[in-house]
């Protein structure tokens, strides 16, 4: 099945919000076997809506927006559709009972703008929003073309995809009846610490071998992704053909290969660790926090992680970590004694046995001929073994941190890693 | 000026990538006064970007792509733009001279996949890209249309945009001589701590007076921003609209209010804090280090900030903080009294004057009926004065640790402010 999502709000034209619906949106639907062929964002604007949404329908029969359904003025994606589908707007009185009761509870008059929201194309299904204020909406013609409308609040967008539409989805697919379906499938396999090119050479040319499904390098901060995706396979055949090219990839990708599609660095330590019923304690400087944000974003890292300290100043890596002041006065605080101090300073401080340390320059100023911007310093320890890293990584402030924060626990995985 | 752009990356559809890209492009092109009409995301197929990209050019004439010229097999933009206007691709001889010296500074010989980078189409311009491999390319054919294309990787990106196209954007505008440009221009007030329709209600009906400006409100884990546009006016009445209608807003939203357009929240508390003469130290618990991390975000902020503690085992709150025992007992880790324990401890800890201290439950387990998950407890103290508040925050995991960040960071903000 082929569809297109047209997602809508100047903010997304002129970028001052990134568009993550659309990414949550593609990954949800590809994985139901839907082949998303093309996404267009548009404006805010009566016409740029209709035409966008027309087109769509015109190319695949169906058609999923987000955005211009919230209760301020911006709201008008409903009235275009219904225009496009020959439908009038009528009042749901099931929904304005629900509007009126929330603005009861509120213990406020509901203004004469939300009454707007109660309106919906004569024979739409309404979809339920207990997350927010106005529902999505399901339109159907005769000719069997489709238009879902979702609202543009992440949160919101997620509770109705994943509760009303793809259940919705499934049944069509189910009804259709015509052999099993056919599936957009993809698999990533995820490496860090080699850059894309001498992963190229490490992995050949594969691409013959591995027909007909596609290979992508994907580089980011986080390292390089090997994306494999099978194009309207049978779902069987897709997934067999998808583990096998998977399995192929992480063999030559080696020990830089940390995982397969999702999967999070910081995950991958925190299973090391619990395996080995270590617990874990970090130490850092340019990183600001970022390595304990990333371990604590993981939920249930509380049994693992015990905490850790930002000592951005000196001062703090001195008496917090036990840094020795003479170790920073001789090396420098961006220099392999500090960070293997701080390493040891964490351990004692935390009472763990494994530790991790990050002490860098993240620019824009700090830098010198030396040691310019982007230099740092890492450190993995476990119980008395200490490995430490140097780096200088490119990019600005925010990229240097971030690749920091991927190596330093990238050390402590190849540390913790048997044999 | 009007110009669509067109995202090709199949990993951009089945949501893998977020596309940071778009919103970088939108940004960048609005304010030199090109208007974005359209954006347009199709998979790494040859099919998919011909029709795209074509039919951009019929709308518009003008077009800028991302993606599809890296190094490994899913480079295809350049093929097809070469086509749709006419042109072979060639050899230039400069770009095969660059590859073969990165090469040789590598000590590695060149494969001969890299051979194909150099070739372009023929009286393109190539756009040099000193951070990457495949170098930018504007090409322009006698009916004046334009394609302009970039790699996809945002570091390579963004050089590229800022170094090569704006400049000739810029030049090609002032080359039309007809009467000042005109522009999309866009300024944004920034509230938090206030729900989307309570901030509607204290502006109420605004829209009338500051037409012919939008308005949008954009609701986020960080608050809700209110969005002024203005579309295609003269560039010295745009900005004076703007800056009416924001100070009308601003004033509305009172102490809401925390900045304009990008302001962040830690860089508006750091400079609180600067012009007081404080330093600030930071205590976490569910937030596991995101305070620290978005403080040292902030460029120059090692002159304020002195250190952070992620205190998430409740060992740490009271060895490190020296929160009492007896508290955490008493009232649980997450209380007004262990926050505001937090927030003392950490002031003694890094010998600061003002603190942030925040404690929850981020969840997705460790709710109970009393404490819910996305119960939280913030506090932030300045000299002797500390202020606690309560919260229950909806959403997961990410986003109520989100929520838990900024509104610690309000809290602070708040309590600096004067008067």
């Amino acid at each position: 099945m082929k569809l297109e999502i047209v997602t809508i709000g100047t903010e997304l034209l002129l970028g001052h919000t990134v568009d993550t619906n659309a990414a949550e949106l593609g990954r949800a639907l590809a994985a139901a076997g839907a082949e998303i062929t093309r996404r267009t964002t548009v404006a805010d604007r009566p016409e740029a809506i209709r035409s966008a949404v027309a087109e769509a329908l015109e190319r695949t029969g169906f058609v999923l927006t987000t955005g211009g359904l919230g209760p301020t003025r911006d709201d008008m994606t409903k009235t275009v559709v219904a225009e496009l589908f020959g439908k009038r707007l009528v009042t749901d009185a099931k929904l304005l009972a629900d509007i009126e009761a929330r603005f009861r509870r509120m213990g406020r008059p509901m203004p004469a703008i939300n009454r707007t929201q109660a309106e919906v194309p004569e024979g739409a299904c309404v979809l339920p929003n207990p997350r927010g204020t106005a529902p999505g909406l399901w339109i159907e013609d005769a000719r069997g073309r489709v238009a879902v409308l979702l609202p543009g609040v992440p949160r919101e967008m997620r509770g109705l995809l994943v509760e009303e539409v793809l259940p919705r989805l499934a049944r069509r697919d189910a009804g259709g009846g015509a052999g099993p379906p056919h599936v957009v499938l993809s698999r990533s396999v995820r490496t860090t610490g080699v850059s894309e090119s001498a992963l190229a050479e490490r992995i050949g040319e594969i691409e013959a071998e591995i027909a007909p499904l596609t290979l992508a390098y994907l580089p980011s901060t986080d390292g390089v992704d090997l994306r494999l995706t099978a194009w309207g396979l049978e779902l069987g055949d897709a997934e067999r053909r998808l583990a096998a090219a998977a399995a192929r990839l992480k063999e030559r990708a080696g020990e830089h290969c940390y995982g397969e599609d999702g999967a999070d660095l910081a995950a991958v330590v925190l299973d090391a660790l619990r395996k080995q019923r270590r617990r874990l304690g970090v130490a850092e400087s340019c990183t600001g926090g970022m390595v304990a944000e990333r371990i604590t974003n993981i939920p249930g890292s509380s049994d693992t992680f015990i905490g850790g300290v930002v000592a951005y100043a000196d001062v703090i890596k001195t008496a917090a970590l036990k840094v020795p002041l003479e170790t920073i006065a001789a090396h420098g605080a961006v220099s392999e004694e500090t960070v293997r101090a701080m390493a040891e300073g964490a351990q004692r401080l935390f009472s763990v046995d494994a530790t991790i340390a990050v002490t860098g320059i993240a620019g824009p100023g700090g830098g010198t001929p030396e040691k310019p911007v982007g230099t740092v310093w890492l450190a993995a320890r476990v119980h008395t073994d200490t490995r430490a890293l140097h780096r200088v990584f490119p990019g600005d402030r925010d990229e240097i941190r971030r690749r920091s924060a991927q190596a330093a626990l990238d050390l402590l995985r190849r540390l913790l890693a048997p044999g």
